[in-house]
């Protein structure tokens, strides 16, 4: 069993609009919503990929009830902590000609809150086999949160994977992650570097091997990604150019790339391409958290694995 | 006590963002959320005016109850039939150089449901003294719904005031409420004529009586209003320029207006400044279904009734 750790989980609504126009009224076409958010994304594509996951993080009010709700009907294991502030939610714009992105910041966690998550967490993982831990924090968590959930996983002999930004990311890191796997724009900007090429990728994968992390996978949009382990700096990616939703196909590559850290797990190297043909498998799909397992079949065995 | 019919009621929510840009992702900085819907806005002016009024409609699901909760905390009364159909958001996005609104439709409402509130309002009749409809209507309402109350109201001998858009206007007005209040825009769009001048405006409100209305007033926005009686037609405006949020300026005049449907009230020319000084003082209020009380008292002797 995966425990995914979605610490600022929303209910993610969708309205489709005509056109967008800052200073104007706008009549909403359709509405959509649904959870979201990234570890439950990647919840969503280990249960499509037939892998026991749980969710957890925190849920509150009238969208916690609604959270728990569209989990349950999808199928999917929940053992959320119960918060006095609101779910938050996101609310995406879709118009002909743009797609536009509110965020609520989600929280305030109260301490209290905060201290029974960590309980329940170590509680929980003596049923877990490996920990996904992504995405925002909401208001009023520290910015260690990863970090002390990382050192109690650790605790347990438990591997994790991280992907998360600023410096919730950054001192997750340091705590010693098994896994680490931003994207490049992450990444170049909690390592105040450049990174454009796989060459600039691999260095930061190996920076952040150095500050705490055994592997990195530095993620590169339509360019695939790039693994840093001990051994081996490898570049993979898909030939055909994928055009879609790219929302969410990060957060499919982190599900395969946890698929990594269970028992008996095939090596990295022969991971990985599967992990970017989910990936790029997630981008034809119209929402997050879902891939075509057709187009990943077809994909995968044109990945290209390139030595950097 | 007035009955304030908001049959597409709604979560209000606001967020405050640094611009907005079409086409990217933003992080909100503030969320504000209370209860809103333009008859619900009337209710809250007469609740700060000292007169009773009861917010009737409809809730549904956890919005509805949040609904109900931020009615109850205003000290509002309400007696909303309950819906299948989640109540409806709108989103108002502020940026620091453009305000965006999204309107979410709200309903369906389900024909039982309509039903039932129609029941309801008749029982409920015999408590009112007047009642006052304004808004949009939800999806699965007929065209025909203000109609249909208003004539449940002049069964009861109740007057109305309405002020509503398109054909569940027009069709209300062919029902004989008392005092029809559109804006000169939507009163443009039914009649199909231009309104620009205060004669234009009185023509308006002359084809609004002859439709069925008993008396109309056109609202001009920052150049005040247009009173059509059978014996009068007046125009009045305030000479100050006043700057601040419209939205609910509208609301605010209705609320003032539906005191003229009361037992013993002034006569409409007498009512006509406090109606366009407190819809003034409202548009220096941030948020609609408030106006300020000093600004009312001190507009209201400045009001210029001039006859069109």
């Amino acid at each position: 069993m995966i425990g995914c750790v979605c610490l600022n989980a929303a209910i993610d609504v969708t309205y489709r609009v005509d056109a967008l126009r800052p200073g104007t009224s706008h009549r909403v076409r359709e509405v959509h919503a649904r959870a979201g958010g990234k570890a439950l994304n990647v919840a969503r594509v280990l249960h499509q990929l037939d892998e026991p996951a749980v969710v957890l993080g925190f849920a509150g009010g009238a969208a916690g009830e609604a959270l728990r709700d569209d989990l349950e009907a999808a199928g999917l294991r929940h053992a959320l902590v119960t918060a006095r502030a609101e779910t938050r939610r996101t609310v995406t714009v879709v118009a002909s000609d743009s797609t536009t992105v509110l965020n609520e910041p989600g929280g305030p966690i109260a301490p209290e809150e905060w201290d029974r998550l960590l309980d329940d967490f170590d509680r929980r993982c003596t049923d877990l086999d490996a920990v996904a831990l992504c995405g925002s924090l909401p208001a009023g968590l520290p910015g260690s949160a990863y970090a002390q959930l990382i050192e109690i996983a650790r605790a347990h002999d438990l591997p994790t994977v991280l992907d998360a930004t600023d410096t919730p990311f950054l001192s997750g890191v340091r705590a010693g992650p098994t896994v680490v796997a931003p994207n490049q724009v992450e990444a170049a900007t909690v390592l105040e570097m450049p990174i454009d090429t796989a060459a600039e990728a691999a260095r930061a994968g190996r920076r952040l091997r150095e500050y705490g992390a055994d592997l990195a996978v530095i993620t590169r949009g339509g360019r695939g990604a790039v693994l840093v382990t001990a051994d081996a700096t490898l570049s993979a990616h898909v030939e055909e150019a994928i055009s879609g939703n790219p929302t969410g196909a990060g957060d499919a590559l982190v599900a395969v790339l946890s698929l990594g850290l269970l028992p008996a797990a095939r090596s990295w190297p022969d991971l990985l391409p599967q992990a970017i043909s989910v990936a790029a498998a997630a981008v034809v799909c119209p929402v997050a958290g879902e891939f075509d397992p057709t187009v990943a079949a077809r994909l995968q065995p044109t990945v290209r694995l390139e030595e950097v």
